[in-house]
């Protein structure tokens, strides 16, 4: 099968890199709104013009969408389903609702097949949701985000006057996991569940005080954690901090039997070196899936939870059967 | 929907508890081989003589089949699914291939479905290493069991010559664990991943020595690992270990991006106080889905690998979409 790479940051990378272990997906090309000509591939994928990209219509047969959930797939993801199966990673949940029915009535229209919100979470994360509720219906569900790096967090520290640059790593607290795993199944605030480090390069003669001051007062992102600000050289920054790990853990523990007497959990745990390169993984499986059920006449918008996982694995049924069941 | 129980030992009894906590699900009844006046159910479900089942062809949508994988399953699902959808938990894994090819058969040339392998390995630990597998595909996945008892490994101790009663727990080791999630991609023997530890109540003046050595000397059970023996009395026995916990853990580390330098583990883990319960639980969800894709026309056989999760869920596809992805 032979995909297309829209948009070429760090996901699209990652993209790039994922689709090389996978001898069933080649690469057809990169489509970047930026000069095609200044854009240099990892692999050496091929580099398109993004206005270019209804040229390939017949030539792709999954477009994967690597763009930002806050402006770009919103707008791009109904776009090209009309000329494309495609799979995005959109990640704001609160609009999930409002994105998927915008794509299904593109793709409806079109006959096209798109999956919607595959990564870690939304995407693996959810999976582990769905099944834990569906197999334990007498329980609870919990999210922990980390430790890993918070883009949004990071870009609303560096908006900070005086910082220089900043990252900022949500980590969950040890104290709130072992409660969820003993199955007492707590009441938890948004201050038990994580905690939020922030390293910050400063100007030189900036206001540390009253920038850290800014940082944990900030509403929404910061006020309601303890949060804590180190203030490093932009070497250190550099040397320590220029990767962007991430993952977390959902956990649910629920009851069953005489007297709901027994308890079980279900623990779900990602520890994540790159976060854009697992969600590549997440990505290029999943694009693998939109063509098998668009194969077999399947158009509309879907998510992880309509694909059987059989659809999302590169070998055949009955040696899935033999060697991972 | 409504469900029979065939077979009413731990399992059946776990699977009647579960439907309890499941709006959707109403137990016809339960059928037994026994005398069905000898058996007492434990929420007031029906009995009947597992000979009157045919009766039931026209009432019960989904028949879930709570027997042993060694000697019943073989022979019960083919059976069964001559003239009902069923679900089993057969587990007995080089088996599978040769368990499905039967059931196939039989639900294909009497248009029926059959889901089997429910549980938690096989079951959600192979969804866990599905997944896993196509999402990282450059990686190493491990399966640990424990700690739990196993029962097949109780009973061989049982079988020894002045063993009364005995209990074994298959614990994994931390070592092995730790050097696992840490992304190594340790090679591991037999011995490296499991410890045993037996509790034994021997007769009053039994060769405890020997029945020590032949426990650690016995092929395939015992003799590739370290195992440790207690002996303790009826009473402790009766009292620390009545109940049938176990669990375990999937652990896959993958690499991924530039000269494949960024690791990532994702680990899957169950704690259960329970083994029969929680695979009551997987076997709910998975006659739900047969009911489900049933209706849709589809026959013969299939695996939790074939079922996309939004069929196991009880909530609609809009509110699993808003709620849990």
């Amino acid at each position: 099968m032979k995909i297309g790479i829209y948009g070429y940051g760090n996901l699209g990378k990652g993209v790039e890199y994922c689709a090389q272990q996978n001898p069933d997906i080649e690469v057809t090309g990169v489509f970047t709104r930026r000069n095609p000509e200044s854009v240099k591939t990892a692999l050496g994928a091929k580099v398109y013009s993004a206005e270019d990209v209804l040229k390939y219509k017949d030539v792709i047969d999954v477009m994967i969408i690597c763009g930002g959930s806050a402006t770009d797939l919103p707008k791009i993801t109904p776009m090209l389903a009309k000329d494309f199966s495609v799979v995005d990673s959109f990640d704001t949940h609160p609009k999930i609702p409002e994105h998927f029915n915008n794509v299904d009535k593109s793709a409806r229209e079109n006959n096209t097949l798109a999956l919607i919100s595959a990564g870690w979470d939304p995407g693996m994360f959810s999976l582990n949701r769905i099944y834990a509720e569906s197999i334990l219906p007498y329980g609870k569900t919990y999210t922990f985000w980390g430790k890993g790096v918070s883009q949004g967090h990071s870009d609303a520290v560096r908006r900070i006057e005086g910082v220089l640059d900043a990252r900022q790593y949500t980590i969950p607290k040890e104290s709130a996991l072992n409660s969820v795993r003993s199955g007492e199944n707590p009441e938890l605030k948004t201050r038990d569940k994580h905690l939020r480090e922030c390293f910050v390069v400063a100007r030189d003669g900036a206001d540390l005080q009253s920038i850290e001051a800014q940082i944990k007062n900030m509403p929404d992102y910061f006020a309601n954690y303890d949060t804590v600000v180190h203030f490093i050289s932009a070497e250190e920054m550099a040397k320590n901090h220029s990767e962007l790990p991430h993952g977390g853990f959902v956990i649910r523990s629920g009851k069953t039997g005489e007297n709901n007497s027994h308890s079980h959990t279900i623990e779900y745990r990602l520890t994540l070196d790159s976060n854009p390169e697992f969600t590549a993984g997440v990505l290029i499986a999943a694009a693998r899936a939109v063509y098998r059920k668009k194969n077999r006449g399947e158009t509309g918008c879907i998510t992880l939870f309509d694909v059987a996982p059989a659809d999302l694995a590169l070998d055949t049924a009955e040696n899935l059967r033999k060697k991972l069941l």
